[in-house]
């Protein structure tokens, strides 16, 4: 039988911040959940498209030319190519939607973002 | 600049009830919201997953061998071939994602469902 998932549970069981955390795949695309706290680096992704959705907390989207404020329920498609540097107060929590390809510029996490 | 997308305001958009309405593209994936009552009739896509992510109410997918019942921020994958029937007591908004294709059993709706 087909189990549902809370993804409430799975940003729970995050222990990284900026870690992202694949709970489902459909038509090749990964379902991830990641949690953000403080900022990343500047960084843009060539070979796709980032679609954030947040859940919880508040996520600023620092784009070249302005911010974009997403509260939960928001969605934001970055386009490939777009330099962008998500940015939180707090903690935030979100759905990202990819291909299951690892992006060619994955980064623009901090360095203390990575689990050991 | 980007623009962000309020599902919340997306689903308020909706006149008929199972008629999705796309809010957003990346990847060649579709983000679409739509909003339940009732009851569709069985179906199946076999060329495509189908992935329901709950935002208000409740949503019951039977299925046939049993029914998975989604309170909002829950997530399923209905993968392609599974026969499956959506249920809602009294009203559900949901976010679908799915490719760009029109699924060569889109159908299930009840003939009432159709906007003109």
């Amino acid at each position: 039988m087909l189990q549902k998932i809370s993804l409430a549970r799975e940003t729970g069981k995050l222990t990284a911040f900026w870690s992202q955390r694949t709970v489902a795949e459909g038509n090749g695309n990964l379902f991830k959940v990641a949690k953000g706290t403080g900022s990343t680096e500047w960084h843009t992704h060539h070979d796709q498209d980032e679609t954030f959705l947040l859940l919880e907390g508040q996520l600023t989207v620092q784009l070249r030319d302005g911010d974009v404020e997403l509260t939960p329920g928001d969605l934001l498609v970055i386009p490939r190519g777009t330099e962008h540097c998500p940015k939180v107060d707090g903690e935030a929590r979100f759905l990202l939607v990819g291909p299951e390809i690892t992006s060619n510029a994955a980064g623009g996490k901090p360095a203390w973002s990575y689990e050991a």
